[in-house]
Parts: structure tokens; C-alpha cells; sequence
């Protein structure tokens, strides 16, 4: 594998030459955007709760704990002083976790530059509000929303740290500010493109967690390629239906933070929602499966809440449906299936998950959990 | 995993008794579809060119050639003689390779009963003419397009005899048409639904083969998860901007027929398409593939008729392009990626493959040939 930062490097440092820029958490994703920072030549400050992960970044250009392997651009500098960080810094990068996102803002709200612009790397929401992370902002800060932005898409972490090629998207309801952080964010191995959805944008980082629990299991279960097709298909329609609910353009979810962002954390063996599954579809509890794991995915905490709001606003979701009935018990893995999701007498229109197909839908499960328990 | 045939069959079976389908050809796929449109409970001839293959099936339930180790349902029968087969088939699906179909037309031409349906489980277009498999019918036999249905989608062979959870799309534009042959499909393990979308559903099946060689193209490269998620989604919008201009409704590219089906194909390891450009990726040429895998991939042939198609009709299809400059070796494949397609001074908008980025991307073609031969 070829690496390019050298060669095509010099074109990208000159149209970011002296972008200051701050990142908030040093994590791998948080470390390894902040590679990708430099490498598009911004001059980035890192943020580490922990002195001596600044240190080790600050001293020998590494994260050994969270990056382990991987040497940083020497433009990169690491603090564990916020202001430090913070100074001068027109974008603010925010990698923390989305629980104490809430708590970072609070604490680094004194120091900010008041024309600084937030930008949010975290895929979640909030689990005590369920706020996307814009709104977290929106909702700790005093700024209007064309100082909050969002970057998301198909992003292994340790796949950009090797720079392989990737793609992204920086999304702010301001399109001149969503094209300031792309052009910071534009290294020869990392494309960032823009939009204005932020809700579709953090949406699609939020649901893609429920269908990548669904191939886990179906991938436990000993099914092949033809059903994960099929579950990832009807699954970004799902998501497409909840997001355009809440005030998307469905565009963005056919685009990288959408399918994008799907399909890599379909296919990718080290993703926590996809081997949560897996050990459902083999069999285990919801709880053996937390034990083995050590911690609870992402994805297993979301369901109730995105089913909850789906209801709310009338939209089917046969597959998040069927995910929940397998943690708690009520249906077995093997029957979560694309071709369970309906009973018909007429064979159906493709994407027609309209109202109808709730009633067969729950005759369907009713009737399952009657001969099965 | 758990057969749900015998549990599940007899709603089925009820649905299609006495409904008389023929399935012409025997190769894998054929007899895969003809034991779907059994366990479905359609009374099922199977028309074999070779007499011992059509015995076999006949006296033993087995075709060990194409599917070896699967039993048939004894509902299913087979036949050497194209009268016997298709007496009373009110369905004749055909199964045959795309590059006999008009002759396999010609010679079934006489024992047709005037009302039969033709449908095409076939992907791909002939060579001499780039028709599409209905096309091809249409143009061969005199028949009305209500006449005339395709089946596609995410269908793996070996998966589905195995009776692996799977979905599908018939077509026709008679709606009534299509749900007919939907409900002859629909198995207990086998799902079908219905569009009228005859371009689309055949288009998906064509186009993702070229996506395919591009993600075998990186996987041999060593490009990871990342790189082929943004593969998929951009070349899904590639593969949507051509069926649209050739037709086709943009929804039927985000079903079955278009997504499922090129994820399915991108993720199978079996695939020619991928294994062709895998052995690309790695440095082979495209002669070496060919004598390597003893025959031209699908997708590796369709390049030039596609790209000159796209041309001709105004749109830009950046990484078909780009795998087109690979397979000539005007491109290494390590440069083929999504961050490549286009340079900008300004970030883009995420699938504005408009008219001005032809001019970029060539101007970067151009650049990379001029360094790099």
C-alpha cells in the first residue's frame, strides 16, 4: 500500500497554512482525526484529559494506548491545558464521549474564542435527553446554530490512521462554514464533502447502530450475504423513513453518513454493535452478551428509544422491531428475516411500509409469540 | 440454522396449487429457482439441454453437477424436450446464459401457449446488441411488454438452496402480471415483491458488476472497510444517474434490485467480478486475470459499452471511469479511490456529479498519466 502524504501533502498544507484548529479528546478517533488535521496541514492542538497521553503525543508523536503503532504528524502539538488548546482556535473539534460531551462544554466554555465554530465527531445521542450532539451544544452553549457542525460518515478509525482512502462529511446548516471544516479536513488520503442536514447527517450515525445489531445477529444466526443484503437494504429504508420524520433530506442518508456509514459498520468484524449481535444470534442473553462484552453496545441502548419515537410519528420499523423482540426474548434469531417482516396475501410493493403493513405486521409477531412463548 | 420448508409450506402451497411454471435451463441458478417455485407449491418442469442432467434430476432429485448436495422437491420434474416442458406453463422462467438466450427464445418459440408470461431471471446484456434480457425477448418473440417479467435481487445461489433467508423483486409493467409471478416465487425462505419497473430492476443487476470490480480492485490493493463503504455508495449513484436516464424510477436502485444486489455481489468472495479485480488490484493484467480465471468476467466486459452509453447520455461516472483506466493500465489501482474523483478548489456537495466535474476529472486523469505513464 501506497502512502501519499508526502507527495500530495504540499497542495493541501498551502490552502490550510496557519488554520489553527483544536481537538477535544484523545481517544483513537479523536487521535486519529487530528492526524488527518495535520496532514491536510492545519496546525492542530490536541486536548488529553490525561497529562501523560499529551505528554507521550507532545514528546514521542504516539498515543500508544489508543493508537498503538501509529506515528503523528510532527505539526501536531498535545496539551492537557484547555485554554492552551483552545487558543486562537477558529474550529473546535469534539472527540469525547457522548455521555460527557454535556460536561466537556461546560468546562471548556470559558476559553472559547466567541467566533470559534463546535464540531462534533460523535456518533450517538445523549442517553438522559436523547439529543443528538448538535443539539447537546445547542442546548450547553450559547451559539447560534451556524457555529455547530458535524462530521460523520464511514470512518474506522485504525483504516485512516493507515491511510487507506476515505471518505466523509462536514455538515452545517451554514454551507460556507460546512466547506471551512471540509477544507481543514481534506488530507490526500481523507475527502470531505459538504451538506446543510445536520439532522440527517447525526441520524445516520445513530440508526446505522440498530441494523448493524440486526446483521450480528443474522451473521450469528449462520445466515450469509443474500439476507445481510436484504436486512441492510430495508434497514437504510427504515432509517430514511425515521430520519425524513424528524427533518432530514432523505439524500443525505443515501450518501456516506448514511449508507456509508452503514455499510462499513456492517461489514466490519471489530464494530461493538455488530459482535453484540453475533453473540445473540449464537444464543446468548442480552445479559450473558453485556458480560461477555464487558460493556453495552451502543446499539442494544438506542432500540427502545428509536422505537419509542418511531411510534410517536408513525412510521414501521420492521427490522428495529424484530431486533427488540430478539433481545428481550420474545422471537428467536433465526426468524429475524426481511421476508418475516410482512405476511401477505398480494405479494407487496418493495418500500411500501406504509400503516397496513403495522397490523400484519403485529399479527404476525403476536401469532409467533403465541406458539413460541 | 433451522429449515422452515416443511413448518411453513403448506400456506404456500395452498396459494399456488395446480399452477403449472416452467423453468428453462439447469445450471445452478435454474434449479435453484425451480426448487424456490416448488417449496412455493407451483408444479415445476425443468427443461435440461442435456438429456443425463435432465435424468438426473428426474430419477435421483439431484443436479450434482450445478448444485451438488441438494435435494429437490419431489414436486419438481425435469425434461430434455422443450414441448413437454413448457406444456401449460402459464410461467416460463428462463434461466439460461445471456449470450443464448435469443436462440434458447428461437427454438421454445413453437410450443409457447399464447398467454404464457416470459420471465427472465438472466442479468447482464447481449454482447452484439447491449439489450437487456427482456429486450431481447421482446425483440425474439411477438409479445406485448405484459407478457414479458424479470426476476433480480440479492440472490446467491448456494444461499438459497441452502434456504437462507432471501428477498427479491419481480417486475413486469402489468402490475397484475408482476404479482403473480411474485406469489409463484414466494418460498417460505424466499421472498418476493413487485415493482413495474422493468429498466431498473434489470439495469441494477447489470451495473453492479462494475461497482464490484472496483471493490475487488481496492480489496486486492489492500484497501479496507472504509474505502469500499464509499465505493458503494458513490458507485450506487452512479449506477442510479445512468438507469434514470435510461428510464428507469430512482427507488428501484435504493431496493433490492440495485443495493441489496450490489452489496450482496461486493461482499461475495465468489463473485468473477470480484475475484477479477481482486487479481487487478494485486498487479495482474487483464490478460493474466483472463487466463487465471479461465474466462472474462461480466462486469470487465460491460466497462466500454457503459461507459460509452454514460457518455452519450451526458453523465459522469467517476469510478467506472476510473476502473476503466485501470483495467487499460493508465491507473494503478492503489490511486483508485472516492477522495480521486474529483479535485476541487472548493469542497463539494456530496453527489453533485454535475457536468463541470468531467472537466476536473479529466484534467486529473490526464495529470496522473503524464507522471505515471
Amino acid at each position: 500500500m501506497t502512502t501519499r502524504s508526502a507527495a500530495a501533502g504540499s497542495v493541501h498544507s498551502d490552502r490550510n497554512r496557519g488554520r489553527r484548529v483544536a481537538v477535544i479528546g484523545a481517544g483513537s478517533w479523536g487521535t486519529t482525526f487530528a492526524k488527518v488535521l495535520a496532514d491536510a496541514g492545519c496546525d492542530v492542538t490536541m486536548w488529553a484529559r490525561r497529562p501523560e497521553i499529551a505528554n507521550e503525543i507532545q514528546v514521542a508523536r504516539r498515543n500508544s494506548q489508543y493508537l498503538p503503532g501509529v506515528n503523528l504528524p510532527k505539526t501536531l502539538t498535545a496539551t492537557d491545558d484547555l485554554a492552551t488548546a483552545l487558543q486562537g482556535a477558529r474550529l473546535v473539534f469534539l472527540a469525547v464521549p457522548s455521555q460527557t460531551l454535556r460536561q466537556n462544554l461546560i468546562d471548556l466554555e470559558p476559553y472559547l474564542d466567541r467566533r470559534s465554530v463546535l464540531v462534533s465527531l460523535v456518533k450517538g445521542v445523549e442517553k438522559t435527553t436523547t439529543m443528538r450532539m448538535s443539539e447537546v451544544i445547542a442546548d450547553t452553549l450559547d451559539l447560534g446554530p451556524e457555529r455547530i457542525a458535524v462530521v460523520s460518515g464511514p470512518n474506522i478509525a485504525l483504516e485512516i490512521a493507515k491511510e487507506q482512502p476515505t471518505g466523509a462529511v462536514a455538515s452545517c446548516v451554514d454551507l460556507g462554514v460546512a466547506q471551512e471544516v471540509a477544507m481543514a479536513a481534506n488530507a490526500p488520503y481523507f475527502r470531505t464533502y459538504v451538506n446543510t442536514d445536520v439532522i440527517g447527517t447525526e441520524l445516520g450515525g445513530v440508526l446505522k447502530n440498530l441494523i448493524a445489531l440486526a446483521i450480528g445477529i443474522v451473521d450469528g444466526v449462520g445466515y450469509g450475504e443474500n439476507t445481510k443484503a436484504a436486512i441492510i437494504t430495508r434497514g437504510l429504508a427504515e432509517m430514511t423513513e425515521f430520519s425524513v420524520a424528524s427533518g432530514a433530506d432523505p439524500a443525505t442518508l443515501s450518501g456516506l453518513a448514511g449508507l456509508g456509514d452503514l455499510i462499513a459498520t456492517c461489514q466490519s468484524p471489530l464494530s461493538r454493535n455488530n459482535t453484540a449481535g453475533r453473540l445473540i444470534g449464537q444464543g446468548y442473553t442480552q445479559e450473558e452478551t453485556r458480560e461477555q462484552m464487558q460493556q453495552v453496545a451502543e446499539g442494544i441502548t438506542s432500540v427502545p428509544p428509536v422505537l419509542e419515537l418511531a411510534r410517536e410519528r408513525g412510521i414501521v420499523m420492521p427490522i428495529v422491531e424484530q431486533v427488540q423482540m430478539v433481545l428481550s426474548g420474545k422471537m428467536q434469531p433465526e426468524y429475524l428475516g426481511p421476508h418475516l417482516a410482512t405476511e401477505d396475501d398480494v405479494p407487496q410493493a418493495e418500500l411500501s411500509l406504509g400503516s397496513p403493513q403495522i397490523g400484519r405486521l403485529k399479527r404476525l409477531f403476536d401469532r409467533m409469540k403465541g406458539t413460541r412463548g
